[in-house]
């Protein structure tokens, strides 16, 4: 399988659907790189172009991937390892298909279903298994701004509860979604 | 649905594999609550015997359902609404036999495969569509102490991505199982 995945810091909305860049969150890099490492994502890249926020997160998958974390947890380290801070999509892009010889598929997440370039889950996991690259985006703050929608090839449908209620956190919404694209059970 | 989840604090085990108290988080009580009600379970048991834990539960539960966030974000109030501290597991069981007139079926969850009374998703899913009431086990930190596991009618197969990694965050695991017990998607 040859997936990515991203979560992008800008540009997103806040709650009033203004164009933000959000913070990045030590859980959002702990729970992440975890749920990457598990099913296998080559990489969890942080998108964000503010320079603070790169130390911010290299400060953090520094304690555990080489300071005194690594040694405490060692998981932990295998997990964080998978992350790469970028300052735009465009950079993870470029990251990605230097490693894969390929322009990935660009899919992003939204908590809306888009008409016109929505994608299923049992169609994205066909497509994981034909081993193309794959980039899966993710959003923070109140999602995705439209301008990252409209770069990606497809958006996938939004993750339907059996509620009416649909306001998840990006790290359980991460989790679900890559449960449905590439796990197994009985 | 009659599914009841409960988060425990106590009795867990640390990373020694002693029987410890974990502290509550902020982000346990956002994301579980968000989730329990996506997928629909009729309250989520924050477990913990420690006092001034349950002030702390009670403190961050009431600004966002009667303080100044519940006008703030009416998602996040009909989220954490969900939440009820109690001290011990039999406290919940209690506060379910009173609501549902019926004993729950108890499944715990871990990150290890137990032999002897493991269930699968699709039994799991097929106990719940039959509407009887099953109370559902998170544990906290390096996982449920082996007095809760023991407790239960049931241990739930552990969540296996595809790689030889498995250390899921709470908030990741619990997605990924309530979406596997009661999700729909193509």
């Amino acid at each position: 399988m040859r997936l990515y995945i991203g979560l992008v810091h800008y540009p997103v909305y806040n709650k009033n659907r203004e164009k933000i860049a959000s913070a990045i969150t030590n859980f959002d890099l702990h729970d992440l790189s975890r749920l990457a490492r598990t099913y296998g994502a080559k990489r969890l890249f942080i998108i964000t172009p503010l320079k603070k926020q790169h130390i911010l997160a290299e400060r953090i998958s520094a304690h555990w991937t080489s300071g005194y974390g690594a040694g405490y947890n060692i998981h932990r380290k295998e997990a964080l390892e998978t992350i790469k801070v970028v300052s735009a999509i465009e950079a993870a892009i470029d990251a990605i298909m230097e490693t894969e010889g390929e322009q990935p598929l660009i899919i992003t997440t939204d908590a809306s279903r888009q008409s016109g370039r929505d994608i299923s889950y049992s169609h994205t996991r066909e497509i994981l298994d034909s081993e193309r690259t794959v980039f899966l985006i993710f959003g923070t703050a109140w999602g995705l701004h439209e301008d990252i929608l409209k770069m990606s090839d497809f958006i996938l449908d939004p993750i339907e509860g059996n509620t009416d209620y649909n306001h998840l956190s990006v790290r359980t919404a991460a989790g679900i979604i890559l449960d449905r694209l590439a796990g197994r059970y009985e």
